[in-house]
């Protein structure tokens, strides 16, 4: 393991380009989930989004978040992440690009409005598993 | 939409091989996400899963639950599902063997151990999103 807890064997999984599905609480006390992108540089996982969304709303008011990492090449591989949610500013998009040039091989994230304001999820985290699925069924 | 809100232009992928991100609540407080798969009739979504799992104990001390079902051939489509879940048994194993031939392709699940108690998970559904993702980035 990993500083991090991500397990050395499935850390590979975070350099692809993987889909990310983040779990949060609404402030209606429903369950969210919905796929983001993520980048992981060995010792934080981060992903982008804009002011305003749900996701933020949701995380400012319970910053309890869980994440699903599948393997895209290997669906008996994943990655479940546990823990809270930091949000910082990006105000120089810099984080956002960073996404761009991993996901879509472009310098600059290009499907903003005018305007909006990214912004910077960074998880802490505080407990990971990877338990294998036997087949493209549950566990 | 239908009946049970899933919008027309994307029941489609529940008919696919794709994977649902389930998110639940644990009982120490902090947020679940892990992969499924699912089984969609045009009227409930259900899943598989086996009696003692984390999953089960989740979501008989809370039933709230969250899916997130990304479009395995388009990642700019995915569904969102909020709402409860109700667990009932699988003895005769029906549905169990029913996901592993939308899955595997062969007529009986293989991967339980034997005397493996098989439930159903039926995802009573509240809430349902469908918005487009600009990109594989988050919306």
């Amino acid at each position: 393991m990993t500083a991090t807890g991500i397990p050395p064997t499935h850390a590979d999984i975070l350099d692809k380009r993987c889909f990310a599905s983040v779990a949060t609480l609404r402030p209606d006390g429903r369950l969210s989930c919905n796929p983001v992108s993520i980048l992981w540089d060995g010792e934080t996982i981060r992903f982008s989004t804009r002011e305003g969304t749900k996701k933020v709303r949701n995380l400012l008011a319970d910053p309890r978040i869980a994440l699903s990492i599948l393997d895209p090449d290997d669906p008996t591989r994943y990655i479940e992440i546990r823990g809270t949610a930091a949000i910082t500013d990006d105000d120089d998009r810099r984080f956002v690009d960073q996404i761009a040039r991993k996901y879509m091989d472009v310098d600059e994230y290009p499907y903003d409005p005018p305007g909006a304001k990214r912004l910077v999820v960074t998880v802490d985290i505080e407990q990971v598993s990877a338990p294998s699925i036997p087949s493209p069924s549950d566990p």
